[in-house]
């Protein structure tokens, strides 16, 4: 019973603590990059929000859009979602089974610099394949 | 160790509870609002799905469409659940900090409220743009 | 104080993470899934993702498509999403609140063996449906 008090203390726990706010706030910020991508590039979703944008009600409706960047920041938000439950619900059951520190900090850092190692790794395959023919 | 029982045990998790239990059934209920639509509207996304909607299968293969009320709710539903995983997981964390109630409170009010407050906000501005211009 | 950190510690704990594992590795395969349909299928979302799959400049764009297939696992990606989300949320505030272990059982087993019936009970409604005329 100690153990498992033990464990929501450790610094286990705090690790987890600290990369779930990490990838959410990640995450939360797709919701503003979608914002600042539907306002530059004038591609709404509905009627209503185009107020601000056109003047007459023609001009509006043609607001009403579906664009490929404004579609592709979302997919990435939709992608986040996605990878974000399975992290926090496995994470937090990881860490209440009150596993090694230090292996507990790998397995959250290669989750959450996975996403930034993945261009990295992306790069060095195109350069591969461009050498290769 | 104690204290982390404490907060566990407390009148702040005992908040976060209600209000994330709130927040959630509130989402659920978007399930049921798709389908409601789908069914008015006749619009559906799967072919199996028409069966009970029309007879001949040149009518089914007509309600296999994208309804724009349909797709409004579909994006309730997503942008809830971008907006509730993050007060979940932040929510929990912070009530684990344990921080003083009153400030929780106001924290997790100000959350579940904005919602509901959103849309008299927009109509202030609404008629302030009418009334300036 | 001493009862919260036996429920922590209790089977109905080790129960719900036993179900939340299982319905979000579940969940974990539909981004394979979704892989493995546009990898076959040949429908992708992004130019970039094209490379392997056409030489040509022309060919590529011709991939990045929209395919029923591809779509069709996607939304079952967001329903599973959609469900796991408040599953999880209230399976883990609902295993705080100390219940019977055989309730809680039967709760979660309901949960997760639903996708699985529903099959089931459409095919019999399927049958009744062809039976009745």
């Amino acid at each position: 019973m100690a153990e498992v008090v033990h464990m929501i203390d450790s610094e286990v726990f705090l690790a987890f603590s600290t990369y779930a706010t990490i990838v959410v706030l990640k995450m939360m910020l797709m919701s503003f990059m979608t914002s600042y991508f539907r306002m530059t590039k004038k591609a709404f979703s509905n009627p209503e929000d185009t107020n601000l944008s056109a003047k007459t009600s023609e001009d509006r409706k043609k607001l009403v859009r579906v664009d490929p960047d404004v579609e592709r920041v979302r997919r990435c938000h939709l992608n986040d979602l996605e990878n974000i439950v399975p992290f926090v619900v496995i994470g937090l059951l990881y860490a209440l089974t009150g596993p090694d520190l230090s292996m507990a900090l790998l397995h959250f850092r290669v989750f959450v610099g996975l996403p930034e190692l993945w261009p990295l790794l992306w790069g060095c395959s195109q350069l591969f394949l461009w050498l290769t023919g």
